[in-house]
């Protein structure tokens, strides 16, 4: 099947919003944790985080325009900080009716039934049932000319993880604590890791690692 | 287990790499193909590849300064155009390799085994083997003066997908399409999906979906 740039500006919207959302592959479901001065709650999740660099720690995420985590958004200018919260098996439907229309006065946390946690002495309201809950600082933020998103940058300031997902060469094993990946605007895959590979080189053929990154069993390719 | 700003600035850099590259979540895994004016092919493999918006239909992606991938940015910035493709559990070992540093004057489609496929008179190459290729037309890129990461932004100008991978909503079952899913920095992974969630609104709760987006069971949440 084949689409063009015209036949796709001539679908149904939201056959064309679904459409599109699928394209980029599967995406990662996250819980954004805001407050704003008053102190006042809010939750939304997102599929836009993305790893933007190690060092310094940094991570990128993108709200849409006019989109309920406009609350979200305004908290983090309002405040310069936030926390983004893994979505796992256990509460992946709570997080996704955190995405209803709720006014700026309700919180999403009572809403939908988790826990905010203040950690650390950190302001921004961390997800207690989250495995992986990161606090972050606003770096940069921009509207995106070319449609209005608004692309935001934090940096890392605190992780909370379990000690045990932490593998020997520090890859995380987001698997095991059950995190979910999203597809599309609605539809939530557990996953079922095929292997590690390691670090490829030209001329050299690829290893399967073990999940602790040391080599396993060597693969031919190309 | 707490890791501060601080404390993450104390690690080795591959297991801080290791880490920090899995917190964001799952991730897409997607092969840029690009050529040179002169016909010069070139392929990589890229995880941070996210949806921008669905009207006009605009992808966005990530290039690290100094990773092997500046070939592919170098050829996007001199031809205007790219393709993603999406890595599916058939080609995942090659995707890999792709990441090796080969030459400029090396076609990682010829190193690994992946064919290059024109379509549609498009001047960039599609990955023959994937099952989701996109035509994309440069309309943004900028350096994130944060970190000198590259922000590359795509206008979708044609979509090559199975018919039947298509559902009556739009939505595209990249599950049963065998895409995979990344994890840290080489992790790859199979899913299962759970289920797809009714649109959230406030004092309503979620339904179940069928794959063609039906309602079908209802969920009590929050």
């Amino acid at each position: 099947m084949h689409f063009t740039r015209e036949s796709l500006g001539q679908l149904d919207k939201r056959y064309r919003t679904q459409l599109i959302n699928s394209l980029s592959g599967f995406k990662s479901a996250n819980l954004i944790g805001t407050s704003d001065k008053t102190g006042q709650t809010n939750l939304a999740i997102v599929s836009s985080v993305f790893h933007l660099g190690a060092n310094p720690p940094l991570m990128g995420l993108i709200f849409r325009p006019h989109s309920v985590p406009r609350h979200s958004l305004q908290n983090i200018l309002e405040t310069g900080i936030f926390t983004i919260n893994q979505v796992s098996e256990k509460i992946y439907r709570q997080a996704h009716q955190s995405s209803a229309k709720y006014t700026q006065e309700q919180s999403e946390f009572n809403e939908v039934g988790l826990e905010a946690a203040y950690l650390a002495d950190f302001k921004a309201p961390f997800v207690a049932e989250s495995s992986v809950k990161i606090g972050l600082s606003l770096v940069e933020n921009q509207t995106l000319a070319v449609n209005n998103t608004e692309l935001v940058i934090g940096e890392i300031k605190h992780i909370f993880v379990p000690e045990n997902a932490i593998k020997a060469d520090g890859y995380l094993d987001i698997e095991g604590l059950e995190t979910v990946a999203l597809s599309g605007l609605d539809s939530y895959h557990v996953t079922h890791r095929m292997e590690r590979l390691s670090y490829a080189k030209p001329n050299q053929t690829l290893s399967q690692l073990t999940i602790n990154g040391e080599f396993s069993r060597i693969h031919k390719v190309g």
